[in-house]
């Protein structure tokens, strides 16, 4: 049996083609080829007309479309869009715990000694935080969408940059319920990008000194990430946005 | 005549006060310290009220209402919008005439020999442009907004880090009318901000060879700059999103 050659699977790739449509196998070279060329031409036909729906009807991506959906409905549940600097300093990272020792610090992009671009939002949403708390004594609840720089060494699937999504609340829910909270925060999120119930899974690790974390996965892969601390109360959810 | 301390000054200035209030002047000390201990006290109760609107009822900072206000419309003119990459190349800068002897390139951030922040969105469009234009006929209208970094040594006052929108078209507007053009959606960006006309002034620099630009300029500072080629027919404009 024929597989595609390693151009072939670019190209598909290049394509928004499929792994499945990658793996075929074929009787002949002849065939293979004749395959490529067909699959090629109506992939590109079908790129050009959605390049055409996006320039003439729809004016934003569906990565855009997600980002403002997800927006919409924090600002909804009462979170304020915060906009905080891309560049942070070594200091702030290493109030996160991660330090040069730290298995994501070799993927810290460093722009001198002191400078670095943002692996995470989590720094900066911290010390808006703390600001705001010291000003107002009323529930704080702020989130950030933005992107997010980290040197990936996965290959061609994985960028630079990415956009994170994270969302922090100074939760007034009584002990013991904080996780139904995360929970309800989870399932809001999925309902409203229109993923249903049985396309998701909440993965739930309790830890009675670290407060719990709940992820949601998708087919295994992690695609939302949330935790709460009982010390400081705080609830707090990341996810990436699908590209 | 007694003046505000520097360190009074400051605080002014981090309050959102005027240069006008930084530049009162009073009998004696005595007055000036009091002056300044009732001008912090109301600025602090201000702010603490702005802080509270923001965040139970505005759910979103100035600068992002500004931005989404701006986005909405560019929409409705037809244009797409699109995200970029932050990190570019040194290449793509000297395409757009920055090479190491251009005046700006003292100002770009390097992350090493041949990467860079982008210090502004038009190199990236640039590419964008080009791409859609090898796989479309019909008219392409794209804009970004996004963050821009430059190492600014004018003091406090300036950012390392701004937003920059950018909005491109290759025109269908006869030669001779893209002038008008420019005059048109430099008129309607200002209405939709609900600027007055009476508050700026439209620039406008001709040039036969290298097509026209009309500035934006409040108070004699340009706050954005629009400019068409007559060899690409491009008309392109870019603002900064006030802070």
């Amino acid at each position: 049996m024929e597989k595609f050659t390693i151009t072939q699977k670019e190209r598909i790739g290049e394509l928004n083609g499929t792994t499945e449509m990658m793996e075929m196998e074929f009787e002949t070279i002849e065939n293979r080829d004749s395959s490529f060329r067909e699959m090629e031409k109506s992939m590109v036909k079908e790129s050009r007309t959605k390049i055409k729906e996006l320039l003439h009807e729809k004016y934003m991506t569906k990565t855009v479309e997600v980002g403002r959906n997800l927006e919409q409905w924090l600002m909804g549940e009462g979170f304020t869009k915060v906009v905080t600097p891309t560049i942070i300093t070594k200091q702030m990272l290493a109030q996160m715990t991660i330090d040069e020792y730290h298995k994501l610090s070799e993927q810290v992009f460093w722009l001198d000694n002191k400078k670095c671009l943002r692996p995470m939002l989590a720094p900066n949403l911290y010390v808006v935080m703390r600001e705001l708390k010291r000003i107002t004594n009323e529930p704080v609840k702020i989130f950030e969408l933005g992107s997010c720089f980290r040197k990936e060494s996965q290959g061609a699937q994985h960028m630079n940059e990415f956009t994170m999504l994270n969302c922090v609340e100074l939760a007034y829910v009584k002990d013991g319920q904080q996780l139904d909270e995360l929970k309800r925060l989870a399932h809001a999120a999925m309902k409203r990008l229109g993923v249903p119930e049985e396309e998701y899974e909440l993965v739930v690790e309790e830890s009675t000194v670290y407060g719990s974390t709940v992820d949601i996965e998708i087919n295994g892969m992690e695609v939302a990430s949330g935790s709460y601390g009982p010390i400081f109360l705080i609830v707090s959810g990341e996810c990436l946005i699908p590209g």
